[in-house]
Parts: C-alpha cells; sequence; structure tokens
C-alpha cells in the first residue's frame, strides 16, 4: 500500500546488490511513496549483481561508485543532484564487509591491514558520504540519512567478529556528524539497527542459520524481515519524523529488550 | 499534509484535555489520517478542559474514565470497541500527575502517599490499560500501543522530582507487558520520549523555562515540538513500524545523545 | 584476604536472611575488612531466618525495621548512630520481594493492591532509608549506598514479572536521589545489578533452575557468586570509588553485554 | 593510605608521559599496593616526558613500545614476562592522539590518512594489545585489562572530534576481546569513563577549560580527579572485581547521569 509519503523527495540509495537486500527493498518503497531515486554501488558489486533490473524498474539512474574515494562520492553526489534536479532529501548507507571473515580469520587472529580495509568500507565510507554532501552542501533542509547497523555494535555476537566494532565506529559517526549536520541544516542522522536478515551478505556468516533462528525465537515479534525494515525506513525519511535524529533505533522484533524468552529454550508461550 | 496512514484505524487516545496538550494533536493528526478515535480523559480533568471541542472537530466519541481504576478502563475500552465498531489498533497513554510537585514538595521531603497515587497515576495506569485490553482481548492483531515519557527516567532533572520516578516505571512497563502483547497479537508497546514542550502539564513545573530553554539550546534541532510529537506517534501508529517493540524512542532534537553543545554556553555554532 | 580496607568504617546492612544471602556474605567480608556493622531485617523476616547467628559471629548489634515504615528506619539509623557512635559511612539495601509472584499470580492478571505493596518493599523502601538518612543528616562525607538489583530492569525475563518494574524504580531512586546526596555531602549512591544467584530468595522464582543455567552459559565469566558480589560492593563502600556514584554497574560474569554465547545453544568454546 | 590489595601482581601500564598523566598515578598507586610493574611508552612519547623518572620511584623497568607496531608489542610482553617473572595480572592502555585536532582539522574536514592514524593509535593498539597478549597467552587466569576512555563515545561533544569516534572502537574492542579472554582465561576487560582531566594531553584540546568547568558544575561530585581515577583502576586490578567483564565503566562524579544540573546555569544548589 501507497500513502504519497515521499512524494516529491530526492534520495540516494547505496546497497542494492539484489531482491535480497535491504537496500533494494528500501529502493522500490520510496519509488513506491513517490521518491526519486539515484541508486549507487561499488563498481565491483555491480558487476555481479542486478542493480540495473532494479534501476529499470524503478525508472532510477545508477552510479557507481567505490564509497571508500572521496572523488567516488563526490562524482556520485553531484550527478544525484543533477539527475534528481536538485538537492537530495534522503541517503541510504548499507555498505558493510569484512575482509577478516572473508578471509577466515577469527577474532583473536585479525589482520590488521584487513581491518583497516574493513572499516573504511564498512564504517568511514559513511562518515566520507557526509562529509561530501557536507561540504557540497548537497542535502536540503530537513533531509534526512540513514545507516544499516547490527546490535553487535552493543552486545558480543562472537561470530559477528570485527564487524561489531565496524558497527559502533559507524553508529559513533551518525552521532558525531549528526550534530553538525543538524545545527547547520536541520539534517537528521540515524542509524536502524536491524534484525538479522536473510540477505546475500548476512548468510554468508558462518553459523548465520543457528544465530538466525535464535534471534528469531528471542524476539517477541520474530526478527523483522527486510521488507519490514524498508518500510521503516520510509518513516525516518518522510517529513514526520524531523526531530528524530542521532538515535541507533532497533527495529528487530523486541530483541534488543530481551533478556531471555523461555522460547529460546524451546518452551511454548503459554 | 495527509496521506492516509492510518485509513480505518480506530484509536483510543488519552490526555487531550486542551489544545496545547500532545495527545490533542495526535488525536487531529491520526483523524486527518484516517482513523476514528475515541477520546479519554479523567472526569476531574474533563471539567476545565475543552475535550469537547475537539472531539466535535474530529468527529469523536468522549468517554470520561479514571485511568486508576479498572472498572473505568474496562467500560472505557467495551465502549471503545462498541463506538468503533471492533478491536482496538491503538492507543495513546499521556497520563501523568505529581502529587508531591503539586504540594510543593521537593524530592528528599516526599510524602509516601502521594508518591504512590503519583505512580498510580502517572504509570500503573499504563499497566492497568494494557491489562484491561489483555484480558478483554480487546487489540487488533499488529496493533501499537504508545506511552508518552521523559529523558527523566534516565538522567536526573532535579525539578523533575518524583516524575522521573514514575516515568521510569512506565518504560518498564511497556518493555514488561510488550513482550507479552507482542508473543500473543503481534501487538507492539513503545513509549516515546519527549522534549520539554509548552504544554499546560509542562509549564507548572518550577524552573520549567530555563530548563525548556536550556533543552532547546543543547538540542542540535531545538525542542521537538508538540506537532512534531504528533507526527511521529502517527509512524508508530502505522503499518510501517510492526517490527518495532519494547523500545524507548527519543523524539528530542537529538538532545538525549549530547554531551555538550556550545550553544548551551552562549557560543554561536561555526 | 583481608585489606583493612573498611577499618574504621560503620555500615547498616538489611537483607541477611540466612548463610545464603547476599546481604550475609557482605556483612562477613565488610567485618573481615575492619567494618563496625549493624545489621537489620523485617521482624517477620527474622523470626524464620538466622540473623542473630551471623550478628554474634561479626560482633554486630541487630536491630529489626521493617523498612517501608518511616518511623522505623528513623529508629534504626538513630540506634545505628548510637550502637556505632557516629554518622554511617556505608548501608546495603537489599530487599525485594513480589506478592503477586508470590500469589502466583502472572504478569498480565496482576493484583494492584500487591503491585503497590511490592513496589513499597521492594523499591520505595530505598528511597525511605535515604530519605531517613537525609533528613536525620546520618551519613558521613563521602559516604556509600548500595542497592542490589537485577538487570530485569532494563531487559525482560518474564518469570521476574512485576519484580522488573520493582527494580526499574530501585534504580532510578537511586540516581534521583544520589544527585541530592553527592551535591549536600559527597554521598553516592549506586546500584549493583547482580547474576542470578541461589539465594532462598531468588530460588523461590519460577524455572529459576533453567533461568540460572541460561544465565551462567551466556556469561563468558560464569554466574557471578554472591561471594563475588560481597568483594565487589567492598570497594564500592571503601574509599577507592569515591567518584563513581549514580550507576548501575553490572555485576554479572559479562551477562549483560552478550547478544550470544554459542554455549548457551551447547557449543563448546573453540 | 596502602592496602596491599595487589601484592605479589605483575602489570604493564602505557601512557605515562608526566607527573600529570592518569597512567602516572596509575603506576605509583599500583607500586603502593603492591605491584610490580613495568611502564611503557611510544619512544617518541619518551623524549620528551619524565617516565625514567617514575621508574625509578616505583622501581620499575621501562619496556619502549609503539603500541601500533605487534612486533613491538610482542617484545613488551615478552620483555614484561621476564622482568616481572611470570605471566601478567593486570594490563592499563592509557594511549590516546588525534592527528586531525593536532593539524587543526575540525570534524567537518577530516583527512581519511589521519583519521586511520588516529584510530590506530587510539582504539587498534588496544585490540593489538590483546591479540598478543592472547597469542603469548601472557595473561595469568582472572587477570584484569582496562583502557582509559571518555563519554564522548555515547554523546557528542563537538570539540571532542574523531576521538570520539576513536573511544567507541576502544570501547567495542573491550567487549569482544573481552569475551575471548572470558571464556579462555577468566580475564576481565573493562574500559573507564573518566572525567575530563587536567592532563597534559587534554589540556591541548580546544575549549578544554569551558568544557572542564562545564563537567565539573554537572557532576554532583565534580569531576573526578586523576588520583581518583587511580584508586578505582585498582579496584579492577584487584581480585575483589573478578566477575566483572566488558564493562564501560563511568568513574565521573556522576556526569553520566545527569539531564541538568542547576548549577551549570549558575544556581547554587538548595
Amino acid at each position: 500500500m501507497a500513502y504519497n509519503l515521499l512524494k516529491g523527495k530526492k534520495g540516494v540509495i547505496s546497497g542494492a546488490l539484489d531482491e535480497h537486500s535491504i537496500a533494494w527493498k528500501v529502493a522500490e518503497r520510496c519509488a513506491e511513496e513517490g521518491a526519486q531515486i539515484v541508486l549507487t554501488n561499488a563498481p565491483v558489486a555491480m558487476r555481479f549483481g542486478k542493480i540495473n533490473e532494479l534501476a529499470e524498474k524503478i525508472n532510477a539512474q545508477v552510479i557507481p561508485a567505490d564509497a571508500t574515494e572521496v572523488g567516488d562520492l563526490e562524482k556520485l553526489f553531484q550527478g544525484s543532484v543533477d539527475a534528481l534536479g536538485g538537492k537530495i532529501d534522503f541517503v541510504l548507507h548499507s555498505i558493510g564487509m569484512s575482509l577478516n571473515m572473508r578471509k577466515g580469520r577469527t577474532y583473536t587472529e585479525l589482520n590488521y591491514e584487513h581491518m583497516l580495509k574493513t572499516f573504511d568500507i564498512s564504517a568511514i565510507s559513511f562518515h566520507k558520504m557526509m562529509q561530501t554532501l557536507w561540504n557540497m552542501d548537497a542535502m536540503n533542509e530537513h533531509g534526512s540519512i540513514v545507516a544499516l547497523t547490527y546490535i553487535a555494535a552493543q552486545r558480543v555476537f562472537p561470530d559477528y567478529s570485527e564487524m561489531a566494532d565496524a558497527k559502533a565506529l559507524l553508529e559513533s559517526f551518525a552521532r558525531s556528524f549528526g550534530y553538525h549536520f543538524g545545527m547547520r541544516n536541520k539534517v537528521r542522522v540515524n542509524t536502524v539497527s536491524q534484525s538479522p536478515a536473510w540477505t546475500t551478505a548476512g548468510s554468508g556468516v558462518k553459523g548465520f542459520k543457528e544465530f538466525f533462528q535464535y534471534a528469531d525465537r528471542m524476539s517477541p515479534l520474530g526478527n523483522a524481515s527486510a521488507e519490514a525494515c524498508a518500510d521503516y525506513c520510509l518513516t525516518l525519511f518522510s517529513d514526520l519524523t524531523r526531530s528524530v535524529t542521532m538515535q541507533n533505533l532497533y527495529h528487530d522484533g523486541g530483541f534488543s529488550s530481551m533478556g531471555m524468552n523461555p522460547a529460546v529454550l524451546g518452551l511454548d508461550y503459554e
């Protein structure tokens, strides 16, 4: 169902790899709600993803950019302003990758070159996006910037490894830059802390299935779906949340507020 | 601007005293968004408030209820189901009053009979509402229950006195009952932690003006207005936030994430 | 091993029922560390407890007091000042009881008279203690007040029922009164959020064994023992923690910072 | 006053630049409490600091190490085990430096090469220390690792700039590695979030004086001193806190739990 919640708004969405990506669903829903979208992804991700399929479907332009390269981000946002015909109302950061996990290195034997690269891709890219937008003065007043994150930033999930630290860094950037963007432009910056989702990215993590099921049982509403996450992002991009900023918002079916759910121990709810 | 965000939904809203009340704005916006509303207030509050004016404007029925009386709440919710023609989709709890503050007793000389009454009115009434709704099975699946709260539940604002403790209790009830309502009915329960607002209730607090200004300067977006709070509540009542539950959500212009804003010290943003 | 950490200090300790009680261990350790102690308990609890055995062992006076009665608390603290020969350096609040749990009423069918009594015993008694100490000006400068609490104040453990809400209230009182005691007397007020322990009180809770084991597996260091809790309280009563106040301090083997421990799923640590 | 709290324990302390450093006070107090200490600092910091003066005073060996170099850390900890005659009981990480701040770059014009270096020095060095200790199996059972941090990791203090993000990262490392060290060795890992202190490092920050005063007035106990911080670290290194791990512990005179202190507005406490 569509509400015209984003009618006339212009947004840039990163990280839509394929139809399982949360960013993909966000882009679809934003378009349904009346927004004009520019899609972006790393050149390497575009090769094996299906972003062009999505672009066609929602009539969006695609501008490839390596989010760790400020030069690329400048082109991305200048290109977006040009394509959209004005300043940007909302941005989604949905970028994350752990080199150490990919290389099979556990948390107690991390390679520090990999770690720096992980942080650059998964967290610093968010600062780079915001600093680029800031310097170009490319955000509209009352705009909204959202990054996706995970509760491992607050609590330990051993298999999530260095991505936990990357997410803690990402959330800190949101607060820190949120102050500046709020003071100058009334732009708000928030992170959405999402349930584990069956994305192409997520399902690659070791022990993901058990972990997904555990989280699902712990959460009174079950794990939040990618579709629900897209709906939630709509509210944050809309004009209905203009005073919410510098928050980490759990979109997790209640997981974050549970200490123990008997369902985890296999007991039925009585 | 209206989006039909609550089209066909049925809600019960407490605490609309006059046009300065947050609950008043929430009711207005809910009606604009297509919801059918039942208004409620304590019989005593109705005498000096203007709730009937609002009721007429939004075509709502008014059902008086003392929220500390389970019998009254049963009549309220049964009457609401009857008036609305079905189960309830959303409920707003916006009730608070401190007897000790009213009597001018400071935090180190509290009267404990007053304290119990304060908690009964300001916090336990929320549990009573939920328990009544639960026992009547009066909430629709995926319904949404929201209570208004304040950051004094987490951090000390000396003039807020025992209301801080009442709000801590209120927020705990939201989590605790949120678990049960989530497991059985997919109903979510959240609290919205709102900036100080120039309501009739708020402005009676000692030192309120200085405090309001302090919070306004501390918050990068300034204090969130009652109108903005109403907009935010809409998102929580809508189907776009179906996986958000058991959360305390700051709607405060960023206040909660600030350690120090130079503006508090009278410095301009540079 | 003893360090003379509390040499010359005077303390009042509530809640030592029998040798399984955390308060019992705290009293023993305080005495070993050179403190003079007054023990207190509710008259009813003294009848079936063994507090006199402890009193003899550590050469402490026992002053019965119903902590919900301000008159009793006045006698307790006046009697303590007399017995100890001066103002009080530290106080332990270790009092909790849920009437609804005792009566077998679940969280969705609470009796509200019981709830008020539960809060009065388990939380408001802490405010009453502090307000009494405040009005008598009975705390020494840099004194330390500690109450025992549980993480159910932040996250839901369904079987903990209304005690979760009582603990949330208790922790709020610590912050709120801690401000006043800090400003006037440099006295600090903190809560210690302890692992589930095999106390006489704890083991009566429904499903306690499964819950104890779950927490034990979740915590990297295992559940914190009552003995360890006593040691931790010593540090908070000592002069080594004079700048720590208004904090809720987890003494839980790391439980509070865990999202998932594979040990909970029966997996060995690798 | 000394308690022999650390009698027979062996510790490694980084970051003692001069007598204003918190690490300097920690080292002094640890020695007073009976511990044997190895001091370390970056070769460059040793040139203009007075670490040898301290070393002589407390009879400690000094082993220079660049904490960003794993090779240096291996030599440091191997040298420490040799010098101390056995495995290590406690470690203090007190290392931080922001290149961007030093270069006068504000938060919205950060240089990303500098940022990576800042994170490497101020946060990743902590992971490197722990991973080195882990791989060498150099920590005694029940050992204790502490890093100093600041509340800017949770709330925005604009002048603290990228150090806020570095501290958020540091605290995440403490949790993440704390899990592993707890599971394998019962070693605990915590961060101490300290009030602003008049250290050589701190006083170089822009607007530090106003900020120090603001924090002092906000905190019911005033800013915690470096001496008090040293005392607090003792408790965390001692056997009295063996079940406390993966925590961020505020040692801040109550600052973190304050919303507003009338003293900030120049009002006396009444």
